[in-house]
C-alpha cells in the first residue's frame, strides 16, 4: 500500500510491505497549497505513479488534502476517537478510469465553553504511534507553529487544544517592536528558562510580552537572550495552561523543538519520551486496515 | 510656557497662560524618529521657533523625547511617583546660547517578579488629569498599541503594567494565519463581547487565538465577525490580569479605543469615565511650576 502525509507545505510518501514497514519514502515540498487548479491526481501521478504502475491499489492519504483547500473535504470526525472512528469518516477519491484513494477526516472536539478545535493530520501521526504509548491516561504533545496537546486514554484521543505558540513567536519576532531589539545568537538556555518560569507567573501573556521590551530598554536582559527569552515565555504559557500535567509527556516533533518542550519541561518535573515523527505511516496502515478490502 | 508631547510617531505642543489654560496648540508628524542626525533643536525651532522668539523662555517636554533614541536621555522616575518625584528627575537640554528645554523622565515600576515596566508620556498626561479623578485608589486606563494600567493612590502613581493588545492585534491581524480568514466589515459588538467572555475562560491565550481559526473553519463565526472577536478576545485578556476591577475606571485614549473598552469593562459590571486626551499639557504645566524658576 502507499502512505500519503500530504499537508499544507509538504508531500510525503512511503510505501508499506503488507506487514506495514517501510519499504520506501520519498518527500516533496508539494504541499496542498502548491498544487494548481486542483489538480491533485496529477501531482499524485507525478510523485508515485511509479509505485502505482508496479500495482499498488491501496493509497491512503490524510492532512490538509481532507482540508476544503485540498482534493476533496473529509468532514471531521469527532473526539473520542481510535482508529475505528477515524476509519469510520475515510472517503474515497478516483481519478483516470479505475484509479481510487482514500482520505482520512481531520478531528474535532469542543472545550467547555463549547469552543471548537481541530486538526488534520496529526491524528493519524498519533494512531501510528499508539503502540509506543504505554500510560492511560497520557498527554503527547506535537510541537509547532500550531502546536497541539492531546489527551490519550485506552488507544482513543479524548480531547485536545491547539495552541498558536510557534506562529505567534514567528510574527512577533519578524513583526512587532519586540523583534527590533532581537539580536541573533546562540539559543541561552538561561534566558529560555527564565522566560518559561515567567510563563508560569501571574500578569497574562500580553503583559508578559511587554516585559520582553521592558526589560531590554532597562538592561535588564540583552538583545542576544530576548529571542530565547520569547520563546520560553510562550511556551512556559502554554504549559501553564495543561491540567494533570505529571509524570510523562510523548513529544512528536522535530528534534530541535523536542529539545525546547523537553527543557521547558523539566521546569515542571516533567519527564518526556519522544516518538517517531514517521509514524503518519503507521497510522495509515492502521486505517487502511480498519477500511473494507475493495 | 511651552509644552510638548513629543513621541516616537508625532509632536504636539501648546502654548500656555501663565493660569495653565491652552492659549495655542499645533501638531506635526514630527515624532522622534522622523528627526534625522540628532537635529532636535532644528526640529523644535522650526515648529515653535515664533513662539520663542516671542519672549517665551520656559520649555517642558515628555514622552519619547527623553528616550536614548531622543535628544537626551532622561533616565526613569521610579513609582511611587507624584508631580514632585516626577519634576525631580527632569532634565534640561540647551541650544543656540541661550534658549534650554526640560525634559519628564519616563516612569519605572517592578512587579513582584522583578521584572520591569516602563512608561514615556504617559505619566505626564496622568498628572494632567489627576484633578479629575475623585477615588482613591483608581484604575487609569490608557488603551493603545501598548495599553497601560496605572494604579492611582493619593496623587501618586504607585504601581502600572503595560499591555501588548493594541500591536498583537495589529500583527496577528495583518501577518497571521487569522488574517487570512478576516473579512472587512462593521465591527459587530455581539462577536466582541463574546471574545471578551472567551478572555476570562480558561485555556490560555496562545489557544485562545488557535480557536479564532478554529471556530471560522468549523463555521462557527463568519470571516466577517472574525476581526470583532479577535479584538475582544485580546482586550478581554488584558481585562482578566487587572487585579481589584470594580467601580469606575478612567479612560484616557481615543474615542474609537474608549468605546471598544468600554464595552469590554460593561462584561465586568464595571462603569468607566473619559479623561481629556489633551491632558499631557495640564501635566507638563504642573511639572514646571515643581521646577526651580530659572
Amino acid at each position: 500500500m502507499i502512505a500519503i502525509d500530504w499537508g499544507t507545505s509538504s508531500f510525503r510518501a512511503y510505501r508499506l510491505t503488507p506487514e506495514g514497514a517501510i519499504a520506501d519514502k520519498r518527500s516533496a515540498q508539494l504541499g496542498i497549497l502548491a498544487v494548481q487548479d486542483g489538480k491533485f491526481a496529477e501531482a499524485l501521478e507525478n510523485q508515485v505513479g511509479d509505485w502505482l504502475d508496479a500495482g499498488e491499489t491501496r493509497v491512503v492519504m490524510s492532512g490538509m488534502i481532507g482540508s476544503r483547500q485540498g482534493w476533496k473535504e473529509a468532514p471531521y470526525a469527532r473526539c473520542p476517537a481510535g482508529v475505528e472512528e477515524i476509519a469510520a469518516g475515510m472517503i474515497e477519491v478516483r481519478w483516470r478510469s479505475s484509479r481510487t484513494a482514500w482520505i482520512a477526516p481531520g478531528l474535532s472536539c469542543r472545550d467547555p465553553q463549547g469552543v471548537p478545535d481541530v486538526m488534520r493530520g496529526e491524528e493519524t501521526q498519533i494512531l501510528g504511534a499508539l503502540d509506543h504509548i504505554l500510560e492511560s491516561p497520557a498527554w503527547i504533545c506535537l510541537p509547532g507553529t500550531h502546536s497541539k496537546w492531546v489527551r490519550l486514554e485506552r488507544g482513543k484521543i479524548i480531547h485536545f487544544a491547539t495552541h498558536m505558540t510557534g506562529e505567534v513567536f514567528a510574527v512577533m519576532k519578524a513583526h512587532s517592536i519586540l523583534g527590533r531589539t532581537m539580536a541573533d545568537a546562540q539559543p541561552d538556555p538561561v534566558a529560555f528558562q527564565s522566560g518559561v518560569l515567567r510563563g508560569r507567573s501571574s500578569g497574562g501573556l500580553l503583559h508578559h510580552l511587554f516585559g520582553v521590551r521592558a526589560r531590554v530598554v532597562s538592561n535588564d536582559l540583552t538583545e542576544e537572550d530576548s529571542a530565547a527569552y520569547l520563546s520560553g515565555l510562550l511556551i512556559g504559557h502554554e504549559l501553564a495552561t495543561i491540567p494533570r500535567l505529571t509524570g510523562v509527556v510523548y513529544l512528536l516533533g522535530t528534534p530541535q523543538l523536542e529539545h525546547l518542550y523537553s527543557e521547558a519541561l523539566k521546569c515542571y518535573g516533567v519527564d518526556t519520551l519522544s516518538l517517531d515523527p514517521d509514524s503518519a505511516a503507521a497510522g495509515l496502515s492502521k486505517l487502511a486496515q480498519a477500511l473494507p478490502r475493495s
